[in-house]
């Protein structure tokens, strides 16, 4: 259960309504890792966990955080779009300033949230539960929360490089601080699990069941023999288990299929028409 | 540029078909963390790496073998498709092996498909690139790469799990141990850059621009303390650049916002009508 | 900014296990009614609200219950699918009961989030954005939560129909009392802001500048005069403004359009072969 | 059955070309209250009620003239996008209308639909069924419809504050006033229906099966009791079924939910690494 | 403009109820070829038309018709549906008939549109503008639409096969018809167009300002030769500009593409780092 | 399995980076029609085939061409890119070059590639499998394919049309090409498919079982009789089982539906209340 206060857990406040960069703000909100995205992903994978402890109270604690997150967020687009003008872009268009405000800010701004934040990414993409992740294998969920806290410090800091705003600017910090400490806890959580389980997800299929023979293999299927030069391919294998090994010329090991016709009632092409697609035998 | 043969990888060849496992199996071709997925997401990001060299190289590598895993599951569900009856679900369903086969195959198969896979996940949902990551920050994309195989691996080990299949029990045992190497291969690559540049995407960023002091602390916004007992919360940061702490009440740094009227041709509810929202002096 | 505490709001245990019913629940918290959709949009409805007062708090009174609500539901999917099977469809098929399961439960429960919860509705589509209403036109957006709480309970209502199960029935008895509360909650602010207004929204354009005459029009489009006999037809208008009219045969205003070629840079069909359709002139 | 003449409902005829309102434009023809949207929601509703007369005759009276409104307004867009230029952005960014209008314009506008009506938003988001709702409840239904004509109007009138061309207001003052009829006429129809029924949907719903103790009262989630001040605190309730009540601080009624562990088949993180997520006893 | 009548074009009433086929048969009114898409595709290519005549009254007729197809589906949907139970899954699964209703019907049918169709697919995909196409340039659009009625026939087929209700069989015996008439009306008119234009889309493309030496070469990209046999690699070209040629090995034109380093405000990983990601002399 | 070389098909290199052609170039990279769809069409095509032979040869030979194009698209997008400014665009504006590129380039090229090219479309949509189509009826889906090589051809000419670096001209002019072989080859598979069954798809589905007496006639649903002059609407049929009749004046064949009440537990508005919605005698 969760309660609110009205007070932002930071402050959120441009030096001026820039209605220009609440549309490219909107990445940060709305976006693919955007803080919706973080919230839900953490808040679901806290209600997946089966057993009560730190790894569930930790995914509690920073996806109620992230909800805070959103609200800044949604503070500061709409402060940014604070007087946003409206009007005849081709008239507007002589004041250069006006014109590009007018030409370059998302127009459902102004005609679909009345100067209020949008639930969408910079280019107006409605936010999708497609970006987040709960596997209910906690290594496995840990590293799609370092990519999203790695994803999202990034946006923030180009973003940060966007505006001259010191209001702006001003939260990008502290919100880049906060992504700066969930990449690390995020890595410190991941490490105490590679050490009890194994590097490789899910730890618990037995190693005897998979084809052994190729899970240290590097095929080299783009021509060029660069990634021969990486530690991934020569020495131990991250996993303890095997050794890496290069294969230059990787080869197919099953022939080509050919699958049966399908039954009539399915109405694809009929095998007799396509038997006119054999091969003369000259040719085979 | 790419070249075809026709050649398997490896086989995918079921014992006999399976129109309910069929569908199952879409989930490793065209869901969130299907072969499409990770297909793309290699070659999109060894497409924009800037410089060449054994990182490039590497995706590229890789991506090209994924092209290979979806040619492989494609075959394998138009395999466990062959002879897929359709009919009258109710008068099928007097015999429960074909009621069950009827009422559980994804009709797509049959109606759309007709009898192929689809570009879609176990549910019917189409392949989206709302799935797929390149941000040009290769230590960033490594870790999604990393997060996707895992959760690929994890997916592969339960459909495994779901069938008594020989034939599709040895190509997933292929999959599997090919998800092992790519995970393997992925923790090699993030581990030789979190060498060269520092644990925390992007490594460019100034630290002293971000709000230092949050860099490091977790903030307990889920009543209880086990996240305290972590290792995240007391210690020498991850990063090498602080000590982790822990605040058990977090507090709002900021001040409730006040969001200025908007302008009158948006239409928003009036000033004067919101006045009427104002609390009565006793109450505030 | 909010804060978490582990208990639930309500309790969301069910008597026994039930991954068909998991499926079906799913549509309340993950579709387009379902309470991802309730927390949101009136948190963003909140956020953008411009002023403080009863209606801002209101709504986010609201918006954080609702999040409770998608945490109860997360937690009783979860419980409904403790030791969900996995295996062979058509062996399992022998055994009806474990046919049923197996061949009507949704299979990203187990494949994609190992028996938790997923952020999706009943058939398996992710939750999106796309659901959500804010326009910072309160009126506008008190009907629009008028009406997500009404199509939220009907489906509540549909789900206690389809199951037996005392704990899920109890926990959706208490979820459809609050959407009692709910809806009753938004009738009274409507009612409140219909008085301050007027009903037609926004209230704050000038009627002059609208077609007046036909702002009280019924066109009678679809032939038959059943809708002749409603309230809508005749009698005075329920915004004031006039009196209800009803026309039984509409015709239309404007003479057909027609369209100037494209520029040639367009590549659309030239002109000259569109000249080739036109009618000769016995025909026109 | 329908029939279509090409004569037009009423006027769509610009003074002038002007791609970029015609981008803005788009939000009313394709967007989530765009004219498909209460097309397609009125014919599906209409298409569904079981039982003719007067509510399905106004459903299909409406739904057919909303057809009527998509074809003016793609009419419109298509006369907007006239003569629309390309070309090289860069260079006719020298000529700051030119440049403007090339910077500003949907590019699919020239590149897709060939200067013709997208079925998309102002932001290019394509239509989705996601918008509409028809539930076989009129009343709950009815209610969204007035949602849509509410949203609708509002997105109208904001877009004629954006122009300054008499042919694009003379359409839009037209479609205005029929989304006044229209919230008039659902407005008329809501009245009826909660007059037979109750004002709570589904009004068939046994009341003695909800938990009545919650079922009109207001949970204070957001600190600070500006919410109490208003009419959904106290006073009867709208449904004439008890009376509103206010509780200042909510408190959880369960527990805090313990979910069992997950068959090994899932591969979730197993219960022995999660009990080294237990806490020690001196915390609990 | 339009009017609707009542009555529907072509019967569309079961023998009896079937729950399990209303779902398949979504598919053909609300998926990617389903009644939606052909209506709203004739429809929007109707009105961007850029002239009046044969052409654009054939788009308008066309259109026209599919709406009464979507409403024959919608009211045929609802029919399967009537009386539809809902109810314990497991207890019912004891009746495998009832069992196998309610597993394989589309549970949003009884949750979400209380009996009536949905705007949606056999999965639950709900319907979107992705699917249809309007170019401005009728030979493009026309192949579009002969595609989408042989798509639309070949699935309305494999409907008819999978029932054997005769009051279903008879409606899409009748729909199928209909496909059999658009499938010959776009083949004329393609027909018609390409004597007057060329075979190539657009037709108004200069054809020097191509790279006529591969306008007619088919690469072998896929080992094998097969593809040599056909029409398509020898023989003069079907557009008349050229005969066929294969190439057996194809060769790649251009370099291996190098890109610049991003600048440093775009944080992509730094050339510095990327430097250590060269070969070593001696590979190079 | 596929073998990947790091030449480029065809040379993509643009005189000098344009932020703003980049964003317009993404249409035909991950557009409806760009080459992520063909490419995936054809292969899912292929792949599907039940025999071998010179169709599936051919699909596969055209897919793994357009995976190259999606390389050489993907490649001159990051080059267009290259050095792409950010910043505040507001100040910016004042140099109308420089904000006329901030305006109206891509957000989402700077803050969430990093400069590289993105799977989507012009105005930022995410590439989706809802593009292709794959239905196991080569004659189906060489027509889907045709379609889809003109839309693309048509696409890359308006592009064409809209720079004038002539690396990008170039580049196109080869595309262009391609889509012209493109063409020609699907022409000149569906020539043969079409001499070998019927035109009609499928031309398996026997014609007896087809309501015969509506295969060939044209409805006038849209008022006006241009379409009457067509070669649809007389002579003999393209498929040559009858003649093309024309209907002036289409009068349904069915009856009003009357659907059945809901059972109760749907809870749709009652029959008792819909009972009020009759017609008075005096009406009917």
């Amino acid at each position: 259960m969760f309660y609110h206060i009205k007070e932002l857990q930071y402050q959120a406040k441009p030096e001026r309504p820039d209605p220009l960069f609440a549309k490219q703000l909107q990445e940060v909100l709305g976006g693919q890792f955007g803080e919706i995205s973080v919230a839900l992903q953490y808040l679901f994978q806290g209600w997946s966990v089966r057993g009560n402890g730190k790894y569930k109270d930790l995914l509690m604690d920073t996806g109620t955080e992230e909800l805070a997150h959103i609200e800044m967020l949604a503070t500061m687009i709409a402060r940014l779009l604070e007087g946003a003008p409206v009007g005849d872009l081709e008239v507007a268009a002589k004041d250069p300033i006006i014109g590009a405000i007018l030409g370059g800010m998302n127009p459902q701004h102004a005609i679909v949230s009345g100067l209020g934040a949008l639930p969408a990414d910079s280019v107006g993409n409605r936010w999708t539960a497609d970006y987040i992740i709960a596997s209910g294998n906690l290594l496995a969920d840990f590293r799609a929360n370092l990519n999203a806290e790695s994803q999202g410090r990034l946006q923030a800091v180009r973003l940060y490089e966007a505006t001259t705003d010191r209001g702006v600017k001003d939260m990008l910090a502290w919100l880049i601080a906060r992504d700066t400490m969930h990449q690390n806890q995020w890595i410190a959580a991941i490490k105490e699990l590679e050490e009890k389980e194994n590097v490789v997800v899910p730890s618990t299929f037995p190693r005897e069941l998979e084809k052994r023979e190729v899970s240290h293999v590097l095929f080299n299927f783009s021509r060029g023999e660069e990634s021969a030069t990486g530690r991934w391919a020569s020495g131990p294998s991250m996993d303890g288990e095997g050794d890496f090994q290069y294969v230059q010329k990787p080869l197919p090991l099953a022939k080509k299929p050919v699958l049966k016709p399908a039954p009539p009632y399915i109405h694809d092409t009929l095998p007799s028409v396509i038997k006119g697609d054999m091969l003369p035998p000259n040719i085979c």
